[in-house]
Parts: structure tokens; sequence; C-alpha cells
């Protein structure tokens, strides 16, 4: 169960309004990373934690925490749209700095959501759950979740270089600052698992499974061998069971595919010598 | 530009036909970490990579790659799909078996494909590019590429478990070995990145913007301190810069918002003292 | 800023796992009306509300009560997908009804969240956030609410008919019995904006801005005039400004539109006649 | 059956072409709350009507109305694109209105309808049916569409005060007026529904089968106690059945959520003392 | 401007409700080439048409029509739907192929529209806008909407296999009757373009705009030399101003793409000779 | 199996940067009818045939080929958004030219791709699976695919009037080429097929399974007839097997439709007259 307190959890002021920058913010609210996604993604993992009550306690933490980014980020959107000018033809059509912003703005803040917030990211897709990730495996997960702090705070650091605002800076200068706990705490947490199932998810499905002949190999698919260059090319591997190989000329190892005709109730098209056969049997 | 080769990169031929498990199998073809997914993000990565050709060529090396199991696993899914009884209403209007598996099966194989493989998920969803990352800092897109391979090795697994079909459990053991391949690949290349620009991403965005005295806080929000005890409670940070802390009371650190009321051309509900003000103007 | 407590608001235990009904069950989380839409849409409403505090902090307090009914279900969800036989290949082959039990769930139940509840309606399709409605107007939005309550409330109905088990009516009889307090809240709400308003949104666009000569006419479109029995066809109009008109054979008001040419750097279909002019020019 | 008359039911000529404005009025085209979205939903929600011809020959009625107003906006947006100035590079580079103007244009305008309108709304994302609602239960769809007749004279009265066009604004007058027309006739229709049903939807799923010491209490999720203030804390219930509570502070009444492990078989995080297990089973 | 007659253009009754068949039966309602895909199709193309009154009559034509078809389609559906047993839970766990029938049933059909049609494809997709074109060229529209009857007379007969039920087929082979039509209708149109604008679309793009070395060259992509033996591998074009080229060994024409390093205020992964350079200027 | 070198296939330098038009050349990489879709339709299509080996390896020719397309325009746009402007606020405040091309750009560009290429349109819209199609029946599909090089050839030929930098247009020309062999390819291949299958698809369904009276018939649904003046409205089919007819009006062949009512365990609305009976049984 949740309960609200009306305090934001830090400022989200800007100094003063810019349509045009709110329409840019929002990849950080309603984008593939933005903090609906982290919300969503850490809080339906907590729900699906079957025991590990340690992890379980702590993903509720951290998604219940990533609802007052959210709120934040809303508060800083509706502020950056007070008074946008989006009645101001007449001016518009003789000031173009006017008609840039206007350009520049996403018509649905002035038609849709009367100057607010909406779920949507950067150029108005709306927010979707293909997004997020929840698989019941911690590891995983975990790793879904450094990548979305690692994209998140890379979003954070670019939205910051495009504005001058300070009110802005400050609360991205927060969202970089959590960011960059969250970073540390997912490879704190992956630390901890990876030492108990190994670095190969899922550690359960044992290499016996595997055509192991093809577990260290990297295929030099594309022209040019740069590739071999990197230290996944050789020595032994990082899970510590193989040694890395770097095959340069990568063969098929299964003939060429021949599929059978299709039954002639599908009325696809048929291979010539079928043709005699009577049709709509 | 792009070469192909009839002869499969491994085997793809069920022992027998089982409609029900091809619309199963199709979530590792263009599900969320499909290998639709992992090729197209490879490939948006390399090409998007700018100098760093020992990366680049190595993306390009694996998305080429991933393009072969794509073709795999279309072979797969229609050889599963071999004569499907979609024409048997009589029989299975008496055969409960039948009629399970007509009930089971994706109907849009039979009415919109003719039996062959989709670029759709497990419930028919058609593959989206938001599921995709390339975002030019290569640590934060290799750990989403940790985390796809990571996905996909589980599903991978989950899908083993589902069949008994030797046949496509051979073809799922090369998919298992070549995700052991890329998980410690990708953790390979991660650790040659991020011994140069450290751990949190991006490496150029200095701690000087951020509200440091954040960066290092685990925030209690959910009732309970299981979290409490995590390795990322306590202790020096993983980043090596500061120490874990673990707030039990997390407090907010701003007044709660009070938005301006919108302009009249709004036409949004107004604050009631401002209702004086003429409208329409 | 958001807190959360562990315990459910209300019960959440199935008698027996189901997995065919936890799809079902899906609809109600990730569906259109579903839990997530009302909870983002009453904290985006929220959120956006500009002034009239004592509504903004009753959608705080609803939207943040909405976010214990997403909690609910999940859990509901997990424990109707506990041990779902989905390795039961052999078995499935021979009994009927788990081969329908298999074919009728969410392969994605099992292959993506490993048995955990997904962000996702009833028959996978991922949420999206154009299904929230927040406009900054409160009558409109409240309009909205209203609905979202009342097809909520049908949904749940509905399938408190597709189970018998006692569990999961349980839970279900909680979320109507607050889909009707919800239902006359937001009547209640929406009565005291219309006094003051009129029930015509937005109250502040006058009629003078309408072409008022169509402000309240049925216009009888479809063959037939059993329409002309209902209370909009005749009588005064429900704002009290007008007298309700039936027009029993519209006609249009304007001509036929005749579209000019697109310019040749188009590259579109010319009429004949155009045909003359120099391309490409 | 339908049939088409070329005359349009309302002028859609604006005076002067304004690409700009043609993609800001796509949002009452193909937006959620659109024209198409009306059309399609009135019409669904009168297929589906099972008896009650009086209700589904006005669902018909205005169903096919609406088909008309998507035709005029359609012409509106095409006249609106006349002659747009896509190809002239050399003087925007010089002229900043015109590069205003191409900038803040819909591209796909110029390079995918030619000029012609399209079937997205205003920031370009495409119609589609997850926006629409028809579930058999006649007070809940028409609850749902005086909900988008009022989201939609909302946004014709912002996009009127978005131009001076004279013409432009003609349509939107008769636009606004229909709309006005249509929320006064959903509401007189929920009056006769709702004085035989209850304001309460399903009127059938009765108040027995709710937990019903939770039918009329508010609950204040949200610090503070600015809601207590409102028509729905205290008193009768709108639906004559209850009292109106104000709850402050609500409580659980539910234990906290302990999940089973998952089965090994799909290769989850398990709790630390399950690890025992044997794996692969 | 529309009006609707209520009479159905042709019969849409089946023998027996099957809401399996219901489900499948989406597909050509509301998928890709679904009937509210051409009735979309061709009304915006007509709408879009500028000048050429006989196209852009004919295609109101059609797309008026194919609103009928809709009408049709979802009369069927929900009457497919008649007293779907979904209330049979007890019966179902017993009776394998009532077990079956629920399984394969859309549960939106009993818990989102009550039984009647929706929007939606046959996996509950749905329908959106993405999926139809109209680009103002109509030798190209044409050619789409040919495509579009082709593939929605193929479905008609795959799901004409799919049954045995008299009232069903009788109304499919209405459908496939009019997919006759409208495919002979579609050439006869083209033809006359053709003949005056040349086959290659857009005649007004010129070949002296193109790079005429590669407009004819078939490139052998795929090892192997099968394709070799079409018609499109050597002789004169079709169009008649060229000769077909077999290209067996295609070659690059430019160079390995090198691209610049982002600036540093993107925050992307610089090449390791710039590391020296100055961050966060 | 694919393999790749490095070497684009043509050449893909601009002559300048320009982030404007980088967001409108993303049509033809990410859009309905772009790269990403032509690719992944051919593949889909040669990997689903069976049998037929000259079109399988054609499609796989064709395919392979467009993935160097796909290289082509990324790279092309990465280096269109080189050094882009995005830090520049101080400047862009002042220089209207500047803040136009901000606001021109897709924010998403610098935000979340780092100058890269992204798999969306011109809108931002992502990629998505809905725009392919690969049916099973080659002329259907190759219908499809002559319209998909129809759309892309036209948007080829309109981007190229939207900028005046010969690079781009050099790219543009390559790929105008490439569309016109393959227009033609197409061509060539459906006259092959017709021969065979003759003109309807598919020519596996009989005429004996069609309502014949109306195969042949156009039907005048719009006002007006100026569709009469077609080659479709009189004189023998292009099929050869009928007399096309034009209806000038038509009308419905069965009757209005009346649904029964819905089971009361629908809780839907139901007939005044069955109001009598027990709910909730």
């Amino acid at each position: 169960m949740f309960f609200h307190r009306k305090e934001l959890q830090y400022h989200a002021s800007p100094q003063s309004p810019d349509p045009v920058y709110a329409k840019k913010l929002q990849e950080i609210l309603g984008g593939q990373f933005g903090e609906i996604s982290v919300a969503m993604q850490y809080l339906f993992q907590g729900w699906n934690t079957r025991g590990n009550e340690k992890y379980k306690d702590m993903l509720m933490d951290i998604g219940t925490e990533e609802l007052a980014h959210i709120e934040m980020i809303t508060t800083m959107i509706a502020r950056l749209l007070d008074k946008a000018p989006v009645k101001d033809q007449e001016e518009a059509a003789q000031n173009p700095i006017i008609a840039a912003a206007l350009g520049g703005m996403n018509p649905q803040h002035a038609i849709v959501s009367g100057l607010g917030a909406m779920p949507v990211n950067s150029t108005g897709v709306p927010w979707n759950a293909g997004y997020i990730v929840a698989s019941g495996n911690l590891i995983a997960d975990f790793r879904a979740n450094l990548n979305a702090e690692s994209q998140g705070r890379l979003q954070v650091a670019r939205l910051y270089e495009m504005t001058d605002d300070p009110g802005v800076r400050e609360m991205l200068s927060f969202l970089a600052a959590r960011d960059t706990m969250h970073q540390n705490q997912w490879i704190a947490a992956l630390k901890e698992l990876e030492e108990k199932e190994g670095i190969v998810v899922p550690g359960t499905f044992g290499s016996d499974r595997e055509a192991k002949e093809f577990s260290y190999s990297f295929m030099n698919c594309s022209q040019g061998t740069e590739s071999k260059a990197g230290s996944w090319a050789s020595g032994p591997s990082i899970d510590g069971k193989g040694t890395f190989e770097y095959v340069e000329n990568p063969e098929p190892h299964a003939e060429a595919p021949i599929l059978e005709p299709a039954p002639l109730y599908m009325h696809s098209t048929l291979p010539d010598d079928m043709k005699k056969m009577p049709f709509n049997e």
C-alpha cells in the first residue's frame, strides 16, 4: 500500500518558462528510459519477487522513490509551460524567435494537456509497457536496471548541456546524483548474486545442455579483423570455464533449408510440380 | 554491405510439427529480447559508432551473426507449422486434443502468414523498435547488450523445458551456447571500457555537476529494513568515490508545489478567486 | 513523494492456482481500464492541477490508492500462476484438460515473466499511455474518471462471473466496492463543478463563438426514426439554453470540395489538363 | 449499409494556407478524442447493441454524422497545406519565418501524404483502436461518450484560440456547436437509463456481492486533508444507498504477501535455502 | 456527408455460435488487411485526391461500400458470440471441449466488449492507422489497393476453409466475390494510369535524376544463382527503357564509412586519442 | 547465414550537416515504406517460401541488398547530424535561424542516440512489424512489394526536392535507380506468376465458392456518377471471366440485423421487456 506526501523530494522550479525545453524534458519522463519506466520496472520486479525478501524490499524502496522523480519532472514541465504563448499568432507571424518557439513546442502541451506534463517522450510517442523488464531472474533483471540507470544518467547529462537555466540544472544535478547511486547499487547487488550463481544467466541451465563447442567462440561475420584486438577474442573466458577463440572465417553448420509445400487449403503458391494436384480438396 | 549464404548457421529441424509450440517460439524471434531485437540493436550501435573501430567492427560481427539466428528460428517455426490441422473442424469438435491445439495456436499463423514465421512475439504483438538501444555511449550500450543476452538465454532455457522434441532442443542448445559467449563477451568489453572511463556512466559528466550529498544514499521508501542488509547500504561505494549510507526515514527536500493558474485561453478549470476575471478576452 | 507499506490493502489469495484465469485477470491490471490506467490518470491529473487544492489533494488521494490496487492484482496473478504446469508436455499430450490449460495461458507468463504479473491486458497487449486523460479541465477529466470507474466495475463484475474461486471473488468484491465509491465520488465532484461552470465543457467558450443554429439539433443520419423517441430529440435542452430539435432529413450546408492540384514538386498525380506543364521545374 | 453525398456538412475553407496549423489540427482528426475516435466508437457501440433499438438507431445516427466531420477536417487540412513551401530550402536558409514554418510542419505531410490529411494526431502518432470504448453496457458507454465530447469541445476551443483565420474559425464554431448538442444528448440519454438502472454501473451486480464496508469510504492516501472539504467526503452518497465517510488514516486490511518460490524449471532466482535442491530435475 | 440504411449489404448469420471462430474472424475486421483498413484507406485517398474527379468519386464509392462490410462482419462476430459459455467454469473443468473453447476465445470478447465485435485483429492487437496508405500519387496508391484486396481475398479463402458453418461461408462467399471485383477494378484503373504516366512511379521524377547505371541491374547478394532464371534477370526491362542485367558478384561502390567523433557535450564514447581533450567545456 | 563487408554499397556523404533534414530522412529509414520495412519484408517472404527456389533465392538477394540501403541511410543521417548545435542555447535565443533549426530537429537525435540514426520515421514513431507483409502467396506478396517500391521511390523523389545538398542528392539518385529496377522486377515476376495462376488471388479459390453475381459489379455508393467513366465500369473484366457492370443505385441484400440480448452474466444493458427476469442467477 502506498502513501503520498505533498512535498517534493527535491526542487523543481525553473528560473523561466521554456516550452521548447519542456518538450525535450519529456524524454526522461515518458521515454524508453524515463522515470515512468524505472518506477514501473522496479515495482513489477518487486511484486513478482518470490522469496528473497532482501531484494524484494530493496526493489520496493527504489521503485517507490522513482514515483517521486516522476512527480518532480511533471512539476518542472508544468512550470516550463507557464503562460506558453500559444495564442500569439499575430506576433509569431512577425517575430521569428516566437515563431520558432511555437514550431518547436509539442502541440499537445497546448491542445491536449492544457500546459501540463504528459506520459509521452520527447517526440510525443506515448509511454508503453514494452519498455520494461521483470523476468523473475534477479541477475538478468539487475542488469536491465544497471542499463536503465546508465541510459538515464546519460540523457540527464545531455539535457543538462542543452539548457542554461539554473533551476532546471539544479533538478538535473539531483537526478544525476541519484543515478550515480543507483548505478553503484545495481553493480553491488550484481556482485552479491554473481558470486553465488555465476555470471552466465541463468546459472541453473547447465553447460551440459549447451552446444559447448560454440560457447566461447567469437565469430568474425564482418570483414576486417579489428575485433580480434578485443579481450573477448582470446585468453580465458570471463566465466572461468573456457577459452575465447577467434573464428576468422565462420562457416555454416547446417544445410540450406528446404521447406515442404503448404497444404492446399492454405492457398499459398505451390511449387510447379505440385500444380497437378487437385485443388480445394 | 551484406551477403547471404543459404546454409543455416546451425540445425533447425524439429522431430515433429507442433503448432502450439511454434506460437511460443515466436517470443525469441519477435519478442522484446528476440533475435530481431539483438540484430537491430547491435547493427544500429555499430552504424552509429564514431571512431573506435575495434568496437564498431565487433558490433558489426555480432549484429551480422544475429541475422543468422533470425533465419534459424524462422525456419524452425515454419517447420513446426508443417501441415497444421487448421482445416479439421469436424475432428476438432470431437477430439479435445486437436481442439486444444487449434485453440492454442496463433491464428495468424494460418490466416495471415500461411504457416510461416512472423515478426511478432508469443502473444502476437508485432516487434517494434522501441525495444532497442543505441546511445553512442558504449558502456551504457554494452550494459543493454549484456541484459539482452541474459534475458535471451533465460527465455531459451525456459523454452527448452517446455518441449521434449530433440530437434528443437538441439537448436536451443546452440542458441544457449551463443548467449553464453555473448554474455562473456559483453562483460569482457565492459571491463576494458570501465577501466578507462570509470563505472558511472557517462564518465565525462563530473561529480561537480551532481548534488553530491545524494550520490551514495540508499533511501528506504518502503517500510521495513530488509534492504539494509545489502552491500549497497553501507561500506565504500563501488566507484570508490564515496560511502554508501542507509537513509532509514527519507524526507522531502523541497516544498509542496503550487502551480500558477493556466491562461484563460487554455479553457482549463480556474481557481475560484480567478473566476471574476473576464473570459474570452 | 511516496512511501510504501508492505501490507496489502485487501486480500489477494486465490484458493487454487489457475493460469488460464491469470491471463484473463490481466485485463483489469494492464488493460484500457485496468488499475495502471486509473492510477496514472489520477496522478497526472493531480500533478497538472493548477490551484484548486481541494481537487488536487483528492486526485492524489485516489491516485495513490490505485497504486495499492495494482499491487493487489499483481500479487493475485502471481499466485494464480503458482506451479503452472508449463513443463508437462507429455502429460498434456494425453490429458486434454491440461492441454487446454496450456493452450489458454498467456505464454509470456512462463517465458518472459517467470510466473509473474505483467503490465499487459488479457490478450497480451502492453499497456500504453494513450489510454489516459489529463486535460487541465476538471469537468472534462472527471467525466473521463466516471467512465473509467464504470468500465472498471463492469469488467470486475464479468470476471467475478467467470470464476468460482472464493479467494478471487473476495478480492473482486473489494474492487467492486471501491468502484462503487469512486463512481459516487466522481458524480459528486461533477455536481459541484457543473453548478459553477455549467454542463457544457468548457464553460468559458461561449455560445457566441458557436454556430448556434446547430447547437441543439439531433441529425437523423441513419434511416429509421427510432431515435426520435429519445429525450434528446425534443423539449428543452439539458443545459437550459435551447430546445432539442429532430432533423429528420439532414442536409449538407456546404459545397462538394474541390482541391487544388498539388505543386509539381510533390510528384502526385496531376489532373489531366495540367499534364502539359513542365515537370521537374 | 452506407451512402455518401459529396457536399460537405459544413464549410471547410481556410482564408490562407498554414502548414504549421495543419499539423495542430490533426489532433481533432486522428488524436485520442479526434473525429475518427468518436465515429468508430459510436458505430461499434451501435453495431454491438443487442435489442434497445432506440439507442441503436441513435448511435448509428451520430456515428454516421461523425464520418462527415472526419471529411470536413481532412478537407480543411488539405487546404491548409496548399502549396506548402517544402521546396524552398534556399529561401528558408535566409528567411527565419519560413525556416520556422518548415521546422514546425509535420514532415510526413510533405513526404508521405503529398499535402494531404493523415490519420494521425498532432505529433504524428497514428490513430489506434485502443482509444475507443464499446462495452455492451450503455450507461458505461454513454459516460465514455460524454467524456469524448467534452474533451473534444475543449480541444476545439483551444485550437480556436490558436488561429485568427476566419475560415478555420468558422469550421471550429460548427464543431463546437455539435459538441454542445452531443454533450446535451449524452446527458439526456444517461438520465433516462440511470433512472431505470441506478447510477452505479453495472446495476445488475448487486451490493451483496461487494465488500460493502468499503463502498462509501474516501481514503486519504495523500497527506493533507484538503480533500475532506469535498461533497464526496460526508453526507449521503449519490446513489442514496450509503453515507460518505472520510478515512483520514487508511490502513491495510491484509498481510504483506509472501510468494512461493518458482519451480526450478523456471530458472528464476531462488531463495537461499532452496539452493540445495537439485537443479534441472 | 454520409447516410446509413439499417439493412445489411449481405447476409451475416451463422448457423451456430462459435466463439473460437469469432476470434479468428476478427482478422478480416481489424487486422492489417481487414475491412477497417480498406475503408479508411480508400476514404483517405478519396478525400486527399486533388482534381481527378473520376478517381475521387470512385474512391468514395468503394470506401463507402467497405463501411458496409465492416458492418456485416461486426454483426457476424456478435452472433458467433451469442451465449458464449464464459460462465461455465465447472463444466469446463470436466469437459475438455468446453475448456478448449474457453481457452481459444479472445477473453476480451467476454470481459471488455460484452460479446461484441472489437476493432482488433485475430490475436487481439488493436487496429492502427500505420496500416494504411494515401500518398497523393494514384498509381502508387492503387498498387497498395491491389495488394490489400489480394491479401484480403487470401485471408477470406483461408477462413472459409476453417469453418463448415454454411452461414459463415455464405458471407465469406460474398466478400470473396467483392474482392474479385476489386482486384479487377484496381488492375483496370492501373492500366489507365500507367498508359499515361509510365510504369515507374513517380513518372515525373525523370531518369536523368537517377544513377542510371543501377536502374536495371539485378544484384545477386545471396549465394546461388537460382534467381538468374527469372524474367527480371535478362532481356528488355518492363518499362521499355533498359535491359535487365544480372550482377553475379555485386561489389560496393563507396568506401567504408568513418564517422567523426561526437562533440564532447554529447557524452558519448570518444576515440582513444581524443581522451586528452578537456571535458565539460 | 550473413556476412558483412565494411564498404558501403554507394556514397553517403552530405556536403554539409543539416540536422533538420536528418529528421526528414528518417522517413525512408524507419517509416512505413523505409528500408527497414523492405529488408524485413523480403527476408521474411524468402524464409517462408516453401519450394519455389527461384523466387526464394531472388527474395534473399533483394532482402540482403536492402540491408545495405539501411546502412547507407544510417551513415548519411549520422553525418547530417555532425556537430549539431544542440548546446548553443544562448545563440539560439538571438539567432532565429538557429532557433528554428533546433526546433525542427528530432530532439531524440541529441538526447537518445547521441547524433546517430534511429529506427524511427520522420515524426519519431518507432518502426513496427505491423508494416510488413509475408503471406505465403507470392502474387499477393509481390503486389505488396511493388507497392512498397512505388511508395519508396515517391518518397525519395519528394526528399530529393527538399534539399540542394549534392551529396544527399547523389545518394537519393542511387536509391531512386534501385527503386526503378525493383518496380520493374516485381512487375516482371508478377507477369510470370499471373500467367500460371490467373490475376485473381488466390487462384486456387474457385469462383464456384463465390457469390458470383457480385464478382464484377461496381457499386456507386457515393452520389454522382463520375466513376462510371472508368474502365472498371463496363466491358469485359480484366480476368476475362465476366463483364463489368455499373450498379447506379446499390441496394442492401439482407435484412436489418437484430441481435439477441446478452446473457445476464454479461451485465450489459438489457432490452426493456427482459428487465423482469431475475438478475445474478
